[in-house]
Formats: C-alpha cells, structure tokens, sequence
C-alpha cells in the first residue's frame, strides 16, 4: 500500500511555543479539561469530499490540487487509493471520525445499479479499514446537488422520478452509514429551494420534503439504525433561496410536519455567518431548543458572500462555540472539518497545516471557554442580571399568574423602572483574558 | 382649524401620461380590477410616525422637517394639531385608514398615568375626526422600543419591573386600539433580541416574550377586542439580534409556544430584505403556511444595511407583492405606508409625491398582477411543471402510500429520469409583458 | 453546415403586446430614438463564453446545458461547429457584435505553441464567418484565471515565469483581436489581486500590474491596433479581493502609473453591485471623469455575494444606465450581454428567451431614458438647484477667487443659509411617468 | 471642580491574569517593544464625542447614558464641565491624546459669530487644562453633518452659501486646533456624497470638494498650521454614497485634482469593513502607496450594515493592523478611539471597561505582531515567494527591459511555468502562535 504523505510522521503536541509546523501547539488529545480527554470533548471528524475527493476548482478556475490517490483511471481502485489516503491521513494527524457523500466515496457509473455495486465494494473495503485502525464514522450522507438531474432539486423536484432516484439514493447511503456504524445522518438540502418563485409551487414542495424526510426516518427504523438524523441549514447557495435557511426555519418546519423528536440541527460556521448570524447565535438557539446535534467546524470570510469553509483559526469565534457545546454538555454529533485548504495550497502537506490550525483553534477554545464557565464569571452575572424573575412579579409572569391588566396596574404603582447597566465591555474583557491569560 | 397643505386640494387621478405632480397617474381609487375597486383592494394606510411625527433627525444630524402642526409647545395641543393635519392629509390624499403607536399620538409625560390620560384625550379627539371623516384605524401599536427604560427589551428585559410597564403601555395601547375599532394589532419587538449573547439568557426571554403575547390575547378577549394580531419581524436594527428574525423565526417560536392560532404576520419588504429575502419570498412563505396578515409598504435601498424604509418606486417588487396577495385573496390587514420622505425632501407637499408615487406603483402593480393571473400564464406553466404529483410514483408519494425502500426499487427500474427546463428567462420575459404592454 | 437551433427564424418586433415568446416587444433594431437607430445607440454583444462554451457547472453540480455544438471530440472540430451556432445565433436574434476570452474559442492544448497553432486556426474560420455576415467583434480578451498556473493571479503572480506566460497569451489574444478588426480589448483582472495579505507583497504587484498592461499597450502600437483598452473592475471573486475592486481604485491605479490616456473602462452591472455601488454610480463616475468605455449588461441577485450574471430583465435599473449612456454621447464600446441563462434553463431555446429579454429590457429603457432627457424635466431641475454658483460667492469659488477667511466673513455677514427639497419622491416619480405612460 | 469618576483611581498595568476589570492585563505604558515604549508606539487618543458627549440616542430610542457633567444648563458651563470631565478621565486612563469636533466642545449658538465666542472661550479653558496636565490634541475637524443646513451636503452642496458657511467651519476650527497645537486635522465627509444620482450633479460637487480641500490648505500655508491633513474615508451613512468611499476612491481622487501631496489617510476599521475591505487592506493599500495617516480604532460588527464603533477586542484583527503599522514605521497620527460604549452600557464606569478593553487589545497585538516582525518568519516567506522578480526575466521586466513580444516567445521557450504552494494555513498558524504561545 502506497504511502501518500511520506516525511510526514505522527502530529504531536509540543505546546505553545514549538515552531515545528507539523506538530500541535494547543491540541493535546489526552489531556483532560474538566473530567473529559480533549479528545472526548471535541471529537474531530475528517471531511472526505474537501480533504480527499476535491480538486480546488472554482468558478473561475481548474483544479489545482496535488492529489497523487486519485491518479487511478478506474474508479474503483482510485476510490480504494483514496480510503488508503485518508486512512493514513487520520491515523498521522489522529483524528478519530470521517464523514462522506455516497459520491464521494466512490465515482458515479452510468447506472444506479452500477453506482451501488461500487458503493458496496468501497463501504466493504472501507469497513475492514475501520476495523483495522479504529477509526469511526461521525456521519454519512447522500450527494443530491451534483448530477445534473438534481437541477431543480430533489425531494422538492417538480419532477417525482427525481424524487424516487434522490430516495434511492439515501436508501443506499443509510443502509452504507448503518453498515459502517455510523453515529449520524445528515441532510443538507443543497437544492431544496428555488431560483425563482416564479416557477416554484412552494407549499407542495415544502411537504414534499416533509415527506422525504418521513420516509428515511421509516426505512431507518426498519434497518435499526439508530443514529442521530440531522438537518444542516444554510440559507442560499447553490440555489437562490433554500427551505432549510437557518436553524429557525428548520424548526418551524419540523414543527409543522411532525418531524420534530426525529431531527437535531447540524449547524455550520458559514452557512451561520451567510444566514446573518453568528454560529454562536444557531448553537445557542438550537442548544435552548433541545435541538443542537452536530457541528460542521470551518468559518467563513466575512466580506464574501460565499461559502468559503476556511479552517478555522478565529480563536475568539470558536471559543463563543465551545461556550455553547460546554453548556449543552457535549454534542450528540462532533466538530466535523467541513473545510478546505485554499486552493493556492495545492501541496499534500497543506491538508495538515490546515487541520492543526483548526485542532489547535478549538483546543485552545476549549481550555478558554471551560476556564470561563468554571469560574462562573459569566453565569453569576447572568444569575444577578435576571434575579427579578425569581420572585416577587416577575416569578408571577414567569408561573403564568399575571394579567395584563395586573400589569398595568402594578405598572402604575411601581413607575419608572431602573435599569443596570448590560456590561458588555466589561463582558468582553473577561473573555479575553482567558484568551490571553 | 389650521389648514396645513395649503394650495394642495383632493389629489385626482389623471392618468398615464398626467404631467400633474400632485395627480395620481395609476391609482383610481373606484375603478374595478376583477371584481374588488383599487381601494377595495389596496387598503392603503397612512403610518402617524413617518410622516406626521417625525422630524427627520438620522445618527448624524439634527431634525430638517418642516411639520408646522408640531409647533405648538402643549403636548396635547401639539397631538390635536397634529391629528388635524392627519385627516386633513388621509382627506386630500385619499387614503381610508392609518396606523399609529401609542408614543406618535401624544408625547410621553413624566408619569404612565399622565401619559395615560394624555393618550385618553386624544384618542378622544381622533374619535370624533374618525366619524366625522370615515376614516378607519387600521392597526395600532405601542412604542417598546424609544424610552430608555427598554434600552434592554420590554418583553424580553432582564428587568421583571419593565416587563410590567411594557405590560402598561400595551394593555392602553390595546384598548384604545378597540374604542377606535381598529382592525388590527401590530407587535414589533424592537429591543425583543439582544446587543451579545454573553450577557443574555435566550432561553428565559423567548418564555417571556411568549408569555406577553399571551397576556395581550387573554385581556383582547376579556375587552371583545375582535382585531387580527400582527407580528412584524425584522431581523436586527436596533439590536444587534432580533428574535423575530423573520416569518421563519416567527413561526417557529409561535408554533413552540402554542400561540399559532392567535397571530398573522404584518410583512415589511425593507425588513424582508434586510433578512436576506425578498418580500416575496415572506409574502409567499406566509401565504402557504396560512399566516398572512398585513404589509407594511415601502422599500429598501439594497445597498445599505439600515432600514431606509422608501417609498415604494420599483413597480416590478410591488407586483412581485400583488401576485402573492392576489393569491392570498387579499389580505386581512393592508399596505401601511411604512415609509418616510428622505430627511431632503423636507417641505410638507413632499408628503405628498411620496405617497403619491407609492399609491401610483401599486395601483399600477396590482393591474399588472391581475392580468398575469387572470391570463393564468404562470399558472399553467405551474401546473404543467408539477403535473407528475397527480399520478403514478408521484401521486403515491403524496398520498403517504411510498417507502424508501420502494421507490429505490422504483428508480432502479426508471433510471435517469428526464428534467425539463425551468424557464426562468421566459416567466420574466412575460412578467415585463405585463408590466410594459 | 449543421443547424442548432431549428425551428426558430429571424427573431422580429411584433410591439408590446404580441404573445409571441420569441418576438421583440420593444427592440425595433432600425427604429430611429432621437438622431440614432436603436441599433446603433445599444451596439449589443453576444459573449462566447456564457453563451456558447459554458456548460452549466456551479459549484454544488455539473453541466446541465444542452449544447450539441460541443458534441465532437477533436477541440478544433468543436470550436468550429461552437462558432457555427453562434453566426446562426447572432443572425437570428439580430445581434451584430460577439465579444470572446481566447479560451472560449478553442480549448487549450498541451503546449503553447499547439494552443496558438489552433487558435490561429479558428480565427481563420471566424474571420470567413465575419465577412461573409458582415459580424464584428466589439472586443477580445484573454483568459488569465482559468488554467491551475494561474492560482496566484497573472500578471501579479509571484513567478516572473506566469507573468511571462500570460504576456504570451495577450500577446496572442491581441494579434487575433487586430486581425479580426476587433474595436477594443478588455483587461479583466479575476485573479489579480490575494487571497491573504500574508503572502502578498501588495506593492510590487501593482506595479507588475502596471507593467503588464503597459506592454500590452506597446505592442498594441506596434501593430497598429487602435481599439480601445478596457480595464473591467470587479471587487472581489475569484479571490478575496482583486485590486480592480471598483472604477474609483481603477482609475487611481491608473492616474498612479501613467497609463490613463491609454484606458477606459468596461463596467459590469452585477461588478458594481458586488462593490457596494449601483451600476449608475460607476457609469456616471467613469461619465464625468472621461473614463467611460463600455458595459458588461447583466443584473445580478441583490441577496445573493456573488455573480450571478442574470439577463437584465429590471427595466428601472438599465434606465438609469441609458441615462449616462446617452448623456455620455453613447458608449466607444457596446453593451455585451455577459449574461447566463439559469443552469435550469438548459434548452438551447432558452438563450433565445434570455437575450430577447434583455434586450427588451434595453430597448424599452432607451426609449424612456431618451424621453426623459427630451423634455430636460431632470436638467432643468439640476440647472435650477445648482444656479448658485453660477453666480456671486459661488462663482468666486468655482474661478479659484474665494479663500477661506474670506468665505469665513461672508458667511458671518450671510449667517444661516435656506435649503431647497432634494425632491427625490418627485423625480422618482417623473422616472416612472416616463416608464408607464 | 467636581469629581466625576469618583471610586476609580489612576488604571494600572496588573498583568494578563489580573482579575481587576479596572487595570490592564496587557498595556504596560512604558514597557519597551523594540526601541519605543508601548505609549510612543500605540499614541492612542481619546474621542470627545463618543466619550463625553454623546447619549446613546439609536434611531429607535433616546439616550441612555449617565453623563452628570451634562447637567449645567448654560452651554459654555456644560462645556467647562464636559472638559474637565475628559481630562479627569484622560488622566485616569492614562492616555495622552484627544480629538474633538467643533461642535463637541460646546454646542452651537443661534449664529455663527456666537458659536465662534463659545468656541473661543472653551477653547481658552482646554489650552489651560492641557498645559497643566501634559494632554495633547490629536487632530481637531469640524462637524458638517449635523445641523440641518447640511442636510445636502457642506462643500458639496447644491447652494454656494452653505459651502461658505462650511468654509467658515472649518477655519474655526483650524485655527482653534492651530491653537491647540493640534497634530492634524481630519475632513471626514459625512453627507460630502449624494442619495440619488437624480438631483446630482457630481462633476460640479467634486469639483467643488476638491476646491473646499485646497482653501482650507491655503488658509493652514497663512496661519502657518504644520499639522497633517488627513481625510477619512466611509463608504456611506448617513448618506447613500460617499465620495470617499473608501482609501482608492480617496486616493483617485487626490490624484486628479492636484492634492496629494498635501494629505494622508486617516482609516477607521468600521468603515473599511462597511466599504467591503479589510482594515488591514486600506492599511496596506495606503502603505504601499505612501499615503497612511492615522487610525479611528474600533471595529464593526460584520454582520450589521451600518457604523457600531465597538471598542476592539479582536485581537486578531488588530495584530494584522499592527504589523501594517510596524512596517510604516509608525503612524504620523495615532490611535484615535473613536468607539463607543453600547448605549446598555449607560454608567460612566463602563468607559473604562470600553477603553481598557481596546487598550489591552492593541498591546497584546502590538506585541504579538512585534514579534512576527522581529522572527522575519514572513517576510522570509515573502522574500523566497517573490524571488524571481530578482534575476533572469523578472528583473528585466520590473527593469523595464522586457516588450510583449519578447516575452511571448520566452515563454514558447519555456512553457508550463510552475507554481509554489502560497500556504495560507501555515502562515495562519504562525500568526496564532504569536498571540497565544
């Protein structure tokens, strides 16, 4: 079995203060931060189609990437070079889970048929893989954006044969990710949406997808699978405007169709930050709302307004995530690498610059964010901030005893309310010093 | 009493080709577009705030307006003036109904119980102007956003005491809105959101926001207030972070919150917008979810990040708007002007050609959309794109009948299914058709 | 010879009603507007590359458009079955002008050397094709973005060596645009500029910059080329940020390096608005600093951060162009429809319904925008908001005679100054008499 | 004279694990970085308007913040105590610089010759206080945005006299900062832009600005003002467009009319990220270009659209200023605070938090970005990444000695040049060590 990344050994941590470009500063794996292993807390996942099957094409521009595991002229063994590629991937930076597309794995044939006997021999393949090194799947999907079929969508085709071809298509990549032991399945609706409404039956199409999702839920069911289903929004791109915009629309619509004990959210850095949020914002949303699953890690330019799934280096943005992951006691999910070396970093050892920069983001976010909470500087704050809800007419709004017109009369006695100040300065102060402590 | 568009007289229409600034050269109020006359159909409100209160002031500069009715110093006095000049502007401009928050009638005193019997005086005096003149209220509002005392929300506050007092302008705001039989009542959650999420408890604040909406519904029907209920969303400005982001955001939560059946939802195309969607795509994601309730009318300037709340020009948007209302079979509510002059145009007729274009775009637009509808050419096409719903695997789907499993087996045997072009260039080739004929 | 689009002949004016979809409704090419016909004032282009060459892919998907042209295998075969259907297009739309990046004409081969080999070849058969139909090339350019040796820009690459290269291929794509009498050639900088500062050394970039274009500029001279060079702003995409962000930073790299005289611009709708700008403020800018060249006539999604290249269908926007179209005296180039049909609109039909919209769109917007300035209702204005300084103290400062201490007595003899209304809701409103009457 | 922050003493420097929200953790005033201190390195100033007095006002609210030295009736007394005020803070916090408008020092009077006595006066006071307490002025400027007169602009606006009334302005306003041995002067033109190119003529207003900027020039020549002028570019708000949008659009500008030699830039993050850049890139920019003035520290939040003049907290951010800085050699100018504390943020303790903050922000950055620069880990980077241009055919290019011929057949020559990787990540990671190792 060839090796791809050779001169290259095993990332270590060497701590903050090493120059080698190939080891940790931050990221200690086994280093616990409260009664948890780093490892445990941030459970990385490889992204297989950006570090592995892409070609940094854009749309001004050819592929760039060096990537020697896809010189194979069949698409069989290329896919099979590929797993040996990203398997010595993860064993050398030790990353512990992967996430695929069904075409990622492997290239599509001709024929349905044939693309699923190519799916079996790679998933086989792949799983004595995962045997061999302990490697685990975080989550599996199905790629229904990419053939030209999917140019109006999937389950919300105007079209039902392309319904039925994107529902085989998922039957075939949950029956792979239940065989593989996958923790997770995720849904993002890359072309469940419109360009136009002026040829778009939105209803009918909003119920499609409903059903869409009901019927893997089933099928699921039926196979055992009992991983986590996720809805991964993001408000546009490829198309116009997405039905899974951000992590509100997604909950009203699980609300509405009955969908809602199935499905947790897989929020992404950003698609947040396209959306007009913060990833800070859709983790706290969804966290309140008992619906935060997973994490797609990356981050976005902020003045481009496309996805750009950069590794993430923010250390202040990630530590607001870890703030909400800590809170939420750990996710369902992982922090999956849905990130990209620019194209420009067209070397194989760029995929390892890239991945430390992001470990070592959120291992630093980590012991930040956990140093915040254990010191409780934040959450006594917010306990004196709300006290009024606690007692007197605040704890009778809060047990559903007051009126409007109770109000307006307590409103009469008790004038001019004062306010304290809101702190955030100050706030914000405290954060970075346990980012520069 | 003053007459304070002196020189102006009843604004006519004149038709297309009417030089006349002070005509209407689209809107004839009593001609018939399908069955319904234009102001049948319209509903056009006046906005006290934009254009009779306020002065003109932005972040950067002092007030430039000229408003002689504000020149007295009694505040009541000023509040009498000013509702003179209302009628006499709704009376020349022709438009049936306005829309006020309780802090435009009359200035705040001092204390909630003068500014109580201030707001009980003039409701008074427009009382007798409404039936005097037949002009109808079509929705009302309190202010929760101005004084400083909701600096950190009203619904939403950390403080219970402000909640209170929110409570307190409410329940006024909401009984004057029924002694002047008005059809509606508007939540706009100004300061319902937050500045950081470091000082905020989302969780808590969206209970409470719920649990205001749902004392204003109890003491509604306690008074036989028979109105619709509004909420207006907008994703952020003032704060940082608005809860009612948008229909989605709003949706979500009222389904949460088991508040669904009591509110529609009051659309702002400049707030739209500001959210990342057309109004369109509001006006239509309101429609098929069946909460559709009123509009307010005017426009944003694409290119700037703030609410500029224009009137509206861009007849193409506003017949985008008409086809959904169409659809809709009207609206509940109206087309509020929610629209201000630019702080440049501040003579008092300028009042005039900005409400004069407004009205002159929709008349025009509402033509517009009734042709393309009643033409049915976008409905065919609608019909013929998703026609495979009827029958087959397609019509199975939808009737529950389909598994996963099955229509994998299914799309085996139909492999490749066929696409059919979406024919977006020729729908807005036959939009223009309707528009520039 | 093959033809492409059977079943559609020489698309003709049938006048704003006519149903036809493949009929003008408003472009009458021999139409006299004022002294010039429509052909003549609009002088529109079809672009190779969305039109003929592109196949569809986005970033989420593959081809999806049907385009038997591109059928054969040998590259030289295909390119000239590729210009086939493009005289059969411009012949039946009636478009005179087509506009071409070399790598639109033919693919490229291994070698330089072979790339020219076929590109001579091909710009043999297009100048037959040109004479023969009496067809003219508004402008060349060369692709300097699309190939992997370009990643880190062209003329602003790291390596003298791609500097050099790209040299080679404006050298060529030059001597064609000369041999096929094209009237300019554009500069288009998509990959010059960074990705990170970083790893930019931003200074000797722009200088190498400068240096390129004046190369190209001497050998323009030395083989007589009189067209006229462009320089086409765009703000960022491909990368994070291209140093031609807008006309304004054109125009002071230009002023900074001598190369003024030598170039004008070519202004691209949906550029302008991906720097913050309407299209009208860049034409107008370009206007009155005597740098207006040309126009990329396209409209992109005003909620979508990237190029769309939508066929303009907004008649109010390419108003406001027509009207620094004309005030320019026309354009030295043309307006070339750099616009794609949708990826759903994959019918070769389908470009038919695109340019007839857009130039529709044009058409009827010449023709308000020249009433409008007809009657001189927007000059007669400006003449009479601006007359102070045609006399007194302004035309002390307009003649240099002013001084500030000066001014400073004056105003203190002169103490608060009157402002006039900027009226914008009325000329708004006089635009949309001139749209609608 | 009364004391306004009583409790808070002298700030000192307590090191990056000090728990005192009111000491340092990372600004060591006359620790050396380098051969300066901190203090002559960062020149931080303090902003008049922001700090002392401003209210918090939004466009939806009054204001909130306690400013008990606002309480004196008389304007001029107000004035006095606002002054002594900002000195007792300036004194507290421990910085040396201020900037001031005209008409933040004390409030404008019914005429202009009152003003100028007001002026006068409280300028009289700061000249004693500053003596006695060491404090410098920054740069002074004058507000042309505020009073209604300026509602179409001041040296851009359509009526001559309003120009003059500007003019008069800012000759106060230089003399008085002439006075005050002000180191520069800043023109930031608010509403110097336009809200529609309808009513504008903006040949004539350019023209005009451009004139506005040299009589102020010549008036500095008379009085003997050595200070720098700078101009600081918005892109918009309040108005539409700005005519300095942005540093490039500044710079053409300069250019054309004549002016460059006589100003330099001052860049403020916000209005950078609100023009599309980087902060860092118009540092950059105006680096290269020899035109990098002075700095308006704050930062925006980059998913709002309009000015928040945060105080800066990150730290990433602002290294990547700091290395701008560092490789200028310094800043002619200085930091200027031009942030503000959020309008929750009402008490006056919360300007210390706010400025401690972004102090400790800007010498954390100084140091990490001091030493990045010292290790030459990227300037080594870019040295070997630009190499070629030293030798061989990039140096005859940048010599001048290549023509575009030459350079074609050079590269038939040597075809498929070959690229370097540009390892954005690597770099990324670098740059994290240096702020948490």
């Amino acid at each position: 079995m060839a090796e791809y990344f050779k001169g290259i050994g095993q990332v270590k941590y060497e701590g903050s203060t090493s120059k080698n470009p190939l080891a940790f500063k931050h990221y200690n794996a086994d280093e616990k931060v409260g009664d948890k292993t780093m490892k445990e807390h941030l459970r990385f996942a490889v992204a297989w189609w950006h570090t592995f099957s892409a070609l940094g094409a854009d749309m001004f521009g050819d592929g760039t990437l060096e990537r020697p595991w896809l010189a194979a002229a069949d698409p069989v063994q290329q896919a099979k070079d590929m797993a040996d590629a990203a398997f010595e991937f993860m064993d050398k930076i030790g990353i512990d889970y992967f996430c695929f597309h069904d075409r990622d794995l492997v290239a599509e044939a001709p024929s349905l048929k044939e693309t699923n006997e190519r799916l079996d021999e790679i998933a086989a393949y792949i799983k004595d893989k995962m045997k061999a090194s302990g490697k685990k799947l975080l989550w599996g999907t199905s790629n229904l954006t990419g053939n030209s079929r999917f140019m109006h969508g999937a389950a919300t085709n105007p079209n039902a044969e392309v319904f039925a071809f994107a529902a085989a298509k998922v039957q075939k990549a949950l029956s792979i990710t239940k065989d593989l032991n996958g923790e997770g399945y995720v849904f993002w609706g890359g072309r469940e949406g419109y360009e136009t409404l002026l040829n778009t039956d939105m209803g009918l199409e909003l119920g499609n997808l409903a059903r869409f999702l009901g019927l893997a839920v089933g099928y699921a069911d039926k196979i055992g699978f009992k991983g986590h289903f996720y809805i991964e929004p993001k408000p546009k791109e490829p198309t116009k405007h997405q039905y899974d915009f951000d992590v509100a629309a997604g909950y009203a619509f699980l609300q509405k169709y009955g969908l809602l004990n199935k499905f947790k959210f897989n929020i992404e850095t950003n698609h947040a930050t396209l959306a007009g949020h913060t990833v800070q914002h859709e983790l706290h949303y969804a966290r309140v709302n008992g619906i935060l699953g997973s994490v797609d890690a990356n981050q976005g330019d902020m003045l481009l307004g496309w996805y750009t799934d950069i590794f993430p280096t923010d250390v202040y943005g990630t530590t607001m995530m870890m703030i909400e992951i800590l809170r939420n006691g750990g996710l369902p999910g992982g922090l999956n690498f849905d990130a990209k070396v620019r194209r420009g970093s067209f070397k194989t050892d760029d995929l390892f610059y890239g991945h430390i920069a992001g470990m070592d983001c959120f291992a630093k976010s980590l012991k930040a964010a956990h140093g915040l909470l254990e010191s409780r500087e934040l959450d006594d704050f917010l306990e004196k901030r709300y006290e009024s809800w606690k007692t007197g007419v605040g704890a009778e709004i809060v047990q559903g005893k007051a009126t409007l017109e109770g109000l307006a009369e307590y409103a009469l006695a008790h004038d001019s309310p004062k306010s304290e100040s809101g702190r955030q300065e100050l706030l914000e102060s405290i954060v970075m010093r346990y980012l520069y402590a």
